[in-house]
């Protein structure tokens, strides 16, 4: 076996190298690598017991029957390549600025389709020999990107993020409940802490705990009296704090779990769209004045709508302050969409760079320097850091991993956490032993596809999770980000239609790379009418309107509800003339939302182009719906999909 | 939008046009369909906006960093082949006679090569215009399958049967709290029934009052009474009753679900090795008369080890007659294995054939009539029959759907079900209402690949879920499961070693397609000895000797413990000459295990020629093995891989 290129090769990536591009510009490596691949298994086949008689005889292979059976299967896969072309979403092109998609890695798309072949199952070493020890391998860069020490951590691929936040859920509903049964069964392991205490045990400690009762072998009769043998209303839980722009997956985990949905108590969010920790701290004491324990609180590292990046650093240090005064919770990060951001801070040896070092280098090394704009604020460089001290972190390939649908995944800082889940020998996780290849007795999920480990693995190899690697593809996705706002407000305010239109970004300078903004009529103080605008716009570059194909530019939309995020919206909404009573009354306010995934948005030859073009589209666009309905008119009735489900 | 071919073509569908092929035989069609279809997807990037200007020039194409990155991609990717091609578990020979693998129809792979480069994620229909409405197709699919009603049923594609088995557990959960909810927020609709009423209330009972309740808009507020809002503890849920002979995954599904471990309940098993009926019911009269209601009850068709398939008749009859009783609990059907297989049992109309109509009508219309010994039995049928009954079914596609890692399913008798676990509005789920297809509001899983279900809907297309389509591969692994077993038993007793060997299937004619079988020393008493001889013989023909690609042939193994099937190997050991004392003593029985998925094994022009080939390499094997040792030692420790996990 030959030992895998570790990504620090001679040379910075060329990132226009990895994509099949948005004109297919890049097609002949992929169509040879692809026929290569393709030969191999061929190959592969044919050389297995090359003397054994053929299935069947070429004769046979003229019968009517056998045409008759290839002629169907061609005419289904014309049916299917017809109907991926006319309705699919053209992601590849920077055209789109909408979702969290943007075109995928070549290399991964590659080593799918070839794994694929092979069709291995994740769910035991003896049948995925080639892709188990991939995974392991993909975990353990996830526990190095997140500030893990590999020795002690664990980490691996999931179906998707949603199924992340399951796994950290169901470890800290497991482990909060253990304290308690073991004071059941061996009370000299607890001393004689009361039942308030054995609920707010810290994680580290509970974890010493585990150790303790599996060293005099009591461990299985604990985890029987405890939530995973007796049923998660054995002992009260307690709360679950998220932030209220949390992504629903959090009530589902919930309910999934047994652990209620009532459970979730939501904190609200200041006006950089992050959790108030002044109000989690209130929300704390609460509690704790009520004696209600605290499960858990769910930091995220780029919320879905907003990008916004929690003060992690700030939850350490409170839930560290709180351990000391004997109030222990579990912290699970949600970095589904920002976790492979941490490469952006990280050199080729894994250290996470001071502040100073990241705002001095950034962009050097490139073509040309990124703006000083660009650089992360010291408060999302800090809250980065400190994810490292989280017990489990969440993070997506299929999101800022580049990699095809579905790949998640999830980062264990402590894997002696799995012994209270894992449904194979206890000493497996004991810290000093080697990782575990059957992973269907220690994760939620069972049979996986080996292929999509392959895919993240292929990119990892070549895409190193630090500056050098995806640091550089997420750098530029930054400073595309940058650039777009720089341009929205130079242009700030244009006439259409007529009319004069402003325009605002929701933040000057977000968190991480999604830009969300509103067009209104200058002037204009009503927030209704302003909110039909942008619906209006949106429905005009979105598959509302008809097939994608025919859209010049392609977005998405987000509603921001007071209900949710309280007055967060107020400054931006000032900006735009609409003032706080107005807000009040109405009480939702529709946004145009565009994530900057493609990397070729910033430093190529022809990118100042493509934002003058974007731009101009827009207008156009905006001209175009003015001129049809001074009052403009709401979309059919019917066709509003809500909020991203992603 | 073309129409597709509903497989209901003219003439019958060739089995050995359908796969790549042991030898590739069929790589001209595979290779040119790939191509044709790379083809559709780089024009379909060209032609968006053509006019747009390319991402790169030709000369920066040439540059040293651009090259430098393809030669990484390249060279990893070849790292990746390699890995393949050196540990890979050729499924797709028909001398690997393992696990539940073979070859996949090429149809889904070529499916989801094409879908992988659009890259759709069916969480929302907006994401996957044209992969949503296939997997709500194929979840049509499944409810037909079933036997269930298209209008009112549901279905979807899970990741893997296990997550489809967690999603039928939520269900039954979610609604067993429902009844004792709504007696507290609205006491009217549950007339005055007690507690104990309230705890057994039947499943359409309890589907009614859910209505009842959406009517009168007390669903939301019951829903948070109930397990989905106020946890799993909040009412008594009860046992799960399960075989004794379950997946492990049923553990896992009643931990992570909040209900705990302790509640599963395994009933023992007949020397069928199916679900004892009568324990069942004493399980079910002693739960009753220590007032512990029944939360439900998984019957298996085509358990792991055995491919059992339990007596869903009996179980539907037990069910309904507790029902009668006030004794109402959830019937759950574990088919991830056997789903598939009711396509023998249907027409073309989708209609359920009579026994007699089936019997006489095996193998008509093939090359030739398939023998009368592999007619499924009249139990067997009556179990495949009575599956339209139960309130949810798993169907894993990536097992006898012969599509790759990793899809699963889920049929779901009542949609109003969906209610219980939505996370959008309540009325989508009227039967009046057509189906939605933003299915991650109403499913366990969040981003998903559409991928997945273009494979999955291409294979249903091309093989229609009937005697026509799946029908006629299944019987063809049911014959080949037959000739296998009739191939054995009459070679009976042999010469290895200069020793008499023989050897005895588990069944002679088990439920479905799986054969476990031993060999023993003629004359052999001791059970641990023929152990021995067993587990040798497995490790010469497994991963465990060394790469597979230099074995012969390749096999699976099983250990049976007295401690889960009780005395149902009695039969067997008794043939094989080991005594009941020597059972009860040593309490486990080492066996290999061949689940015969080649469709190819029976009715080809090679397949007698194929058998007796197979049958004297495992003389030969046996042959070096005894002649090794006569006292055969075991193979090296720590290499037992345990149960399979899949």
């Amino acid at each position: 076996m030959t030992t895998p290129p570790k990504g620090s090769g001679p040379g910075p990536v060329s990132l226009e190298a990895l994509f099949l591009g948005p004109q297919s510009e890049n097609q002949e490596f992929f169509r040879s690598m692809l026929e290569f691949l393709i030969e191999e298994h061929v190959h592969w086949r044919r050389d297995f017991h090359p003397k054994d008689h053929p299935l069947l005889t070429p004769k046979e292979m003229r019968a009517p029957e056998f045409l008759a059976t290839a002629d169907r299967m061609r005419e289904v896969l014309l049916d299917l390549s017809a109907r991926l072309k006319s309705t699919s979403t053209p992601w590849f092109s920077t055209r789109y600025l909408g979702h969290m998609n943007s075109d995928t890695l070549m290399v991964s798309n590659l080593a799918q389709m070839a794994a694929l072949l092979y069709n291995p199952n994740n769910v035991t070493y003896e049948s995925s020999m080639a892709t188990s020890p991939m995974e392991i391998e993909c975990g353990q860069d996830f526990a190095r990107l997140m500030g893990y020490d590999p020795r002690t951590a664990w980490g691996h691929i999931t179906s998707d993020g949603t199924i992340a936040n399951y796994e950290g859920l169901w470890l800290a509903r497991n482990l909060k409940s253990f304290p308690a049964a073991a004071a059941e069964i061996a009370p000299e392991l607890v001393e004689d802490r009361d039942p308030w205490a054995l609920a707010n045990l810290s994680i580290d400690r509970s974890l010493d705990l585990l150790d303790v009762a599996k060293r005099s072998n009591q461990l299985a009769e604990i985890l029987r009296r405890s939530a995973r043998g007796a049923g998660a209303g054995r002992f009260p839980l307690g709360k679950l704090l998220v932030s209220s722009t949390r992504h629903y997956s959090w009530e589902k985990a919930a309910d999934l779990l047994g652990i209620g949905v009532e459970q979730v108590v939501r904190i609200p969010v200041t006006d950089r769209f992050r959790m108030d920790l002044n109000e989690f701290q209130e929300a704390v004491d609460r509690l704790v004045r009520e004696k209600t324990p605290i499960l858990g609180v769910v930091g995220v590292v780029g919320t879905t709508e907003e990008g916004a990046v929690d003060e992690i650093d700030g939850l350490v240090r409170l839930r560290d302050q709180y351990a000391r005064r004997g109030i222990g919770f579990y912290l699970h990060v949600d970095a589904a969409y920002g976790g492979y951001g941490r490469a952006l801070f990280l050199d080729s040896r894994g250290t996470f760079l001071p502040y100073e070092r990241l705002r001095d280098a950034w962009g050097k090394g490139t073509e040309r320097p990124g703006p000083e704009s660009a650089v992360p604020s010291r408060e999302v460089w800090a809250a980065y850091r400190a994810m490292s001290a989280a017990d489990s972190i969440t993070v997506d390939p299929h999101k800022m991993g580049y990699v095809p649908y579905s790949a998640g995944g999830i980062a264990i800082r402590d894997r002696r956490l799995l012994g209270l889940v894992s449904y194979s020998a206890a000493y497996v996780f004991d810290r000093d032993n080697p990782l575990d290849l059957n992973l269907g007795s220690v994760i939620l999920e069972g049979s996986k596809a080996g292929a999509t480990a392959a895919g993240v693995w292929a990119a990892h190899r070549v895409l190193p999770l630090n500056r050098d690697g995806y640091g550089r593809i997420i750098a530029r996705t930054i400073e595309g980000t940058d650039h777009f706002i720089r341009t929205l407000r130079s242009m700030r305010e244009f006439s259409a239609g007529g009319e004069r239109i402003v325009c605002e970004p929701l933040l000057a300078n977000p968190d991480y790379n999604i830009v969300c903004m509103a067009f209104n009529f200058k002037g204009n103080p009503s927030l209704a009418r302003m909110n039909r605008l942008n619906e209006a716009i949106y429905h005009a570059s979105s598959y509302e309107s008809g097939p994608l194909y025919n859209d010049k530019w392609i977005t998405s939309h987000t509603e921001l509800e007071r209900t949710i995020y309280g007055d967060a919206p107020r400054p931006f909404l000032d900006r735009l003339g609409i003032d706080p009573e107005e807000w009040a009354r109405v009480g939702t306010v529709y946004v145009l939302r565009s994530v900057v995934m493609h990397p070729w948005l910033a430093h190529t030859s022809t990118y100042p182009e493509k934002w003058e073009s974007y731009l101009s589209i827009m207008k156009g666009d905006i001209d175009t719906i003015v001129r049809g309905s001074k009052e403009v008119r709401p979309p059919r009735a019917g066709s509003a999909p809500g909020r991203r489900k992603g």
